[in-house]
């Protein structure tokens, strides 16, 4: 089955489904891009579905998701509902010929992950995954940094996503807030590590871990560290990369989320048998001007972008795929007492080609 | 052989061994001592002795250790001197009769921290290690809080000793500032980890860790995570402690060094077979007001009293000992591929006896 | 004309003149409050109101206010338009018997203002003027300290408001931004200065000052500083009050808005001919937990209520007219050349009165 | 009398007057230069002259200023004492045949400022005035930035200098702090403000100014505030420096003292009869490296290698002095109630030429 083709001037028809957390955000977005008609909202909350019609007074409601499905003039289905149904409703979803789209995680196991694909494949449809940060203007400024190599060569990355978050009742602080950081460390390293490692507590709900301290191990050597937390005196998301020419701070949600650093150690090899010689090199900082549009419109352009044009979105669905890996490991590592898991190899070449070849949103970054 | 008791009035004469980057700080805190003398200063580098004399013209100087051990008017050595030469001037400090203090980390090795212990034990002299932080009034004040369980229940700490950093040639990140946090730790909690994880990098030096990631378990349950870099943008030694009552951001340095956030998480059991209720407490955040005297100058302050007193500083000694302990226990790990690493658990009473005492710097804390 | 009571269920039926900067926020919280009913949306501009429209269907647009005016089902005008067509709408808004909001300043002149507040009297009218920083929950927390004489005497305030901001070209710097710290200094402090100095600079537009440095002297003998800026390097919402016993620093926008310094000097008397003594006292300092509902939500919500129930807003448009008068002599003394500028003494007791009663809003505040 | 040419190798014999607040800051640094050597300290307080003598034992100490003055070994003598004694022992000194060095404010009044400029000539001798901060790396980074025109046209100046300050008891708030600001506006500025308008207040001394809002208005149109006070909750010394290409904000004591914004507003002229464009440029904001070395140091080495050279210091006295008459003017305003004071126009053409010869320092500055 073929995705209609709405380059003849009508608007693409669209569904949102599940408007708890996320999903409004989806729908609001929506709601104002130009030549997309958000036909359907769906949930099982009836208070819900009444609040965003009378804010929204074109939709159609429902509570059942057949509805939406069996709706032949939707085009495309966004999905923003619990991690445990992602799987169930995205394979229904593109079996009735819609283009998906699916929060993060893409599903709860990376077998599933890559039945979703396989699916999507078939049918030719678009599928993509929510993984929003990587369209967020600082992540790019910086992958723009480390394609020209102006840290020189990576050695460490430290991060922290912590705050006094939100528990999430059916999966851990790994799952909710890992894919945020694996996603983006994918994004920027083009490689995917060899082994994970994690150690956490289940501080508040006994079997559902809170608080996670996990690193990562790349096959070139860089070394990842990350915080997860729901259990923080105050919100940080704050990642520190560490190159031999450069450090970079990254602090998301601040008037300056990029700090730039023009420190390093110049190292001196010791010459005939005496020793080396390190010293330190401090210069300017610098806060580049980033751009401040919606990560989230960005990435919804480009969905809706790729549904109408037809062009591939296979290395957005192999990063969403890869990032489910990366969870997987570091959850059974964390449940396991923090032993080393190995994780496969599967990056997919397309993630590299993506960033020398732009895309719809790549005009906005200076 | 007894130290000789020098209450009768006589001033406490002292040397200071090893004019570095620490040494100098031990020599300017003994000089304004009341009732100290500061007879020796003795470095290998005799233009160090110099500069030092110069500011100082009274101290006599000399390059040969033995100089200093063999005069008998000499009542305590303070060592301040690599690493790898603690063990053996700590002992021969020891042997020749004199009260002994080394900087930390005591020893190379834990066979080495209680061999010390046990000279110092024969002979009756007072043995000290610069564990300076746990004299902090930031440490200080958290300590009580802990004591009177004001943060409730201790889930876990997240700790980070970070910047572009002076690099020793003799000894990795982990042995360099592991021990701070450790001690701290172990001031806090009042227990050994029962094991310990590290993965770190040699970005620079090849066999020479410049950054780990460290994580501990304790045997309460409380889990500690410790980031150790010499590579780092900017300065960062920030500790946080999260409890179900309160949560507390140390950082050392600042104008606010402790913030206590009266934020938590409110469980409700699940009644009859219904689900159970989170909900989040924020309150107010205190940064109270905390004395600021030089830590360093209470330590060197309680280690003359002691020598004088002759009260024991066992419990000083355990902790020494103990740091070392877990410091050989990361640095294992660490060289190992970030296994887990057992650590057994010898925390004196001593420890949690001192807290409930006090000594003599207590008296500064509100 | 005496509005016609709408309590008995009937939704209160409102316009929104003016969509441009600020009109769209009135629209959206009153778009959102429960029993309220916006029917007519009115600008000058086509394609605003169609903007408008697509988002909120069920508007009706028009160009002209007059139709506004002339619609019997018309309770309540909020006008968000530029300031020199404030008096000329409201008083027409007035006489066509609707209850009146007017963003702030009320009008152009403190003659001008005084006459709409006898309008909306003679019509027995609500008329209430935009001054949403006196609903800010910080704001008000500040108030409730200053009532039980937290901060003991109070000294002086000084204030900044600064960014690289939105030149106006009808108005200058003091007129923009100056009604803020005005309205918030009368709330707070209950009194009217007695008199004015502002110097200030056009550094871009010739007669248009975009800088202004005011100090404003009160009869009580407290000095206040407001430093009002559109060209600044980062945004600044900062006003610090200093009392004898404590000093509040307030910082809009942050997440910790107020801080309370419990500092103060300590002045003893001469004794006999001696000198006095001055000692400095430095305490904890606290970041109350401050709600965070927003302040426009709570105005409107006033203003509805008064507008149903009938209560006086006289404290309110008596504190508009005052606001009006000290941004007059401001704006003179700058246009002067700094020399000062007296100011009646008209702030009415009902601003005392108000404090004490409370209102709607009261209720969210701890 | 001719001061005496030491430049044949013998060490400069200097003096130290007053050991106070900052006179221990002048010991300790003319200690630890080479070739210098402080003879004696003088202090009213025999327990000061005790525990200074105790720190450096080779000092000669006394409680009489005659004693120093008539001793012929004396080179130069540095005063470090309460304002009101400025003249009477600075004149003395002079007369004496000594190098002086008097810490800001030069004199209590600007006759005074003159008449001891006009005996350093007529004796030909050195005199300097203590404005550290004229020597502090990022006033001088700065004062080169504005040389190369780096920020366009400067529009205004905004300062805060502000903490709960050490009350002086002979002097106020503006007499105390404001030399520092007027030293540095005058340095960068190159130009005498034409008046002077404060407004402060005596909130604990009655008759003693502890808040100070002061204003300066430059005969380019520059516009200065300058906000002064011993009363706020926590330490400030921020200065803003907006000009039309480029915005700075040097604050002092950080570790980012310089933040350079590459921010601005660009004007458009109107076309034909139509209205003028104005829009904003925000671009990356830099803290440049800026050295970190002692200003003390950097000045007493320019005082004493001018005493040695025998340059003229000339611009720095003219300095010192135009610093008395702006507070002079400064505390005129203030007592008169903020009245416009006017200032005369005397800053010598030596400040500019200062700035392009560079000085002894001026190589420490990248």
């Amino acid at each position: 089955m073929r995705a209609p083709d709405r380059t003849n001037g009508a608007p693409t028809t669209v569904a949102v489904v599940g408007l708890g957390y996320w999903g409004p955000n989806l729908l609001r977005v929506l709601v104002e891009m130009a030549d997309v008609r958000v036909r359907w909202i769906c949930d099982l909350d009836p208070e819900r579905l009444d609040r965003f019609q009378r804010r929204y007074p074109s939709l159609a409601t429902t509570r059942y998701v057949n509805t939406v499905l069996d709706d032949p003039e939707v085009d495309a289905v966004f999905l923003a509902t619990p991690v445990f149904t992602h799987f169930d409703l995205a394979s229904r979803s593109l079996r009735a010929g819609k283009h998906t789209f699916v929060e993060k995680p893409l599903a709860p196991s990376s077998e599933m992950a890559e039945e979703l694909r396989r699916i999507a494949a078939e049918h030719d449809l678009r599928l993509m995954c929510g993984h929003t940060f990587i369209y967020s203007p600082p992540v790019r400024a910086l992958k723009r940094m480390l394609e020209r190599e102006e840290l020189g060569k990576v050695f460490f990355v430290s991060s922290s996503r912590v705050n006094l978050g939100l528990h999430q009742t059916d999966v851990s602080v790994v799952w909710d807030l890992g894919p945020h950081d694996f996603s983006i460390l994918l994004y920027w390293l083009e490689e995917m590590p060899s082994s994970v490692r994690a150690v956490g507590r289940d501080s508040i709900v006994r079997g559902l871990p809170d608080v996670a301290f996990i690193t990562l191990t790349f096959p070139s050597g860089i070394l990842a560290s990350v915080e997860l937390s729901w259990l923080a005196p105050s919100k940080l998301r704050r990642t520190v990369v560490v190159g031999s020419e450069k450090m970079v701070v990254y602090d998301d949600g601040t008037s300056e989320p990029l700090r730039i650093f023009d420190h390093g150690v110049v190292y001196q090899d010791p010459e005939t048998f005496g020793q080396y010689h390190l010293s330190y090199r401090t210069g300017d900082i610098v806060s580049p001007k980033v751009e401040t549009y919606e990560p989230l419109s960005a990435e919804l352009g480009d969905f809706i972008e790729a549904l109408r044009s037809g062009v591939s979105l296979d290395w957005h669905t192999a990063l969403g795929k890869n990032v489910v890996h990366i969870t997987e490991a570091a959850d059974r590592s964390l449940r396991d007492g923090g032993t080393e898991v190995s994780v496969r190899r599967e990056l997919v070449a397309a993630v590299r080609h993506r960033a020398l070849e732009g895309s719809a949103v790549e005009g906005f970054i200076p």
